[in-house]
């Protein structure tokens, strides 16, 4: 395969993710296409820098590529890779940036032969969507998971991981469904903690609407992610649930044991157990 | 009572709190004196700057206060306040900053009658500890929480009011019972859930040690407060129990009905659970 810089990309779906990344790798390849659906985002996108060109059109966007990558919610991914086979040149790359891996890797394995599949999922988000939160520097020092298929090719597998340093990020290869399991318990049960922190609050409201005006930190950062967009949310959800459920129930009874010993003051091994999950948070970030 | 500028104002406890308080308040008051047990923070705290002068002398340091604020954890404020009352000017104001307030309203009732007793909370805070970590623009643009005593005078409860403006906050007074059951969702539960992410995370690693390894956004930002002073939070935890079980019940019913959607794969009612909840967040944080 011919290296990054001589590559034609084309990102479909100018999200913030698939925004951020198209005007990321400007200047790193020959030319960057932008598509979505949205003849205004199509134009926001290309007035702001993040493609060198664009279209609503995806076979006339992807006919001349190189690399795609599909950057829409995972379901609309695995709708898209259904339709893309015959679109994209034959030895293209064909990536996405979905958070779930394991659906997207199997649509994937249905591409036609010579179109060589990888799955990526960059670790990085914001609370923010759309072109207007787009940000080149999104990828910055973040892991990038990429996912190859058996058929992925050692060259395709290479071309992904140079797109991903291209954007500043770091490659980790990791199989589809460890890398579900694992974002199960890291991104998707924060999501599922931090909505219901807002829930919770939203039924003290109703005791106490002051609950709106005292903005403590702990609970703006501890609830960011449930301002993620919601239709991206759903399809990461809806196609991890095995995965999510054990770890968020885990999770459940954690929180059910902390709550115990609180009740029942028992601060010998409260303390014990908070000072053992103290360590370990900064064990994690030092 | 004279004016905050005219005011010697002595911080018991020079950790986070006590010592940003003392260095955000110099300038504002004629002096700021220093009190820690530990000769090596008062120094650190005097050298830093943080105080104009300071001692391990809990009788010398209140000696001359116009103005006491004890910063260390609650029940050591608890404790203290049944120490200070001899050794405080008899007109002083004496307030606090613990984080929550019932039981410190309850022993400063027993003060004696000329001091001037007034809970207080600024809300702020870090996940990292000691005057190290100390920040005079800790206060900047936070709530204050103000809780007078029947008996606090309405001149004390303005010149806690200056002092709280001074660091750069915003006073809000509130009885310590309202201010106990807000901050026990606003701020406590938040804690208890970051817990139990980071020891459920714990668990994940036994099966995949990889889990350390991919630096999740939104993980690091809903795990932060897990990372809090062990001593403080549990002195927190255990004077706010009935509070912080609540809303820590309401909240594991609300996990509890999230998992149960995502498992029956309801996507109609999870989809607009999540949007109300995205809502919710968006206008508390717009």
């Amino acid at each position: 395969m011919q290296p990054l810089s001589d590559c034609t990309v084309t990102v479909i779906g100018l999200g913030l993710m698939g925004g951020s990344l198209a005007g990321a790798l400007r200047g790193h390849c020959k030319e960057v296409i932008g598509v979505d659906r949205d003849t205004a985002i199509v134009e926001a996108a290309v007035r702001g820098r993040f493609a060198d060109r664009g279209t609503v059109d995806l076979a006339e966007g992807v006919a001349g590529a190189d690399i795609v990558v599909l950057a829409t919610p995972v379901r609309t991914i695995v709708r898209l890779l259904g339709e893309l086979g015959p679109l994209v040149h034959a030895e293209a790359l064909l990536m996405d940036l979905g958070s779930t891996k394991t659906q997207i890797l199997k649509a994937m394995a249905h591409l036609p032969d010579t179109i060589q599949p990888l799955g990526g999922h960059p670790m990085c988000g914001k609370e923010t969507s759309g072109i207007a939160a787009a940000d080149i520097a999104l990828f910055r020092e973040r892991t990038f998971i990429l996912s190859p298929l058996p058929r992925t090719s050692p060259e395709a597998l290479e071309l992904g991981a140079s797109l991903a340093k291209a954007v500043g990020a770091m490659p980790l290869v990791i199989g589809a469904e460890r890398q579900d399991f694992l974002v199960g318990t890291l991104s998707h049960l924060p999501y599922l903690l931090a909505c219901s922190l807002v829930s919770t609050a939203d039924v003290t409201t109703s005791a106490d609407p002051l609950v709106w005006h005292i903005p403590a930190g702990g609970f703006r950062d501890t609830s960011r992610v449930a301002g993620s967009d919601v239709t991206m949310m759903l399809d990461i959800l809806m196609t991890n649930r095995g995965e999510i459920v054990k770890a968020a129930r885990l999770c459940a009874d954690q929180l059910d044991q902390l709550i115990q010993l609180v009740e029942e003051g028992d601060e010998t091994r409260l303390g014990a157990e908070l000072s053992r999950i103290q360590r370990i948070r900064k064990e994690m970030y030092p």
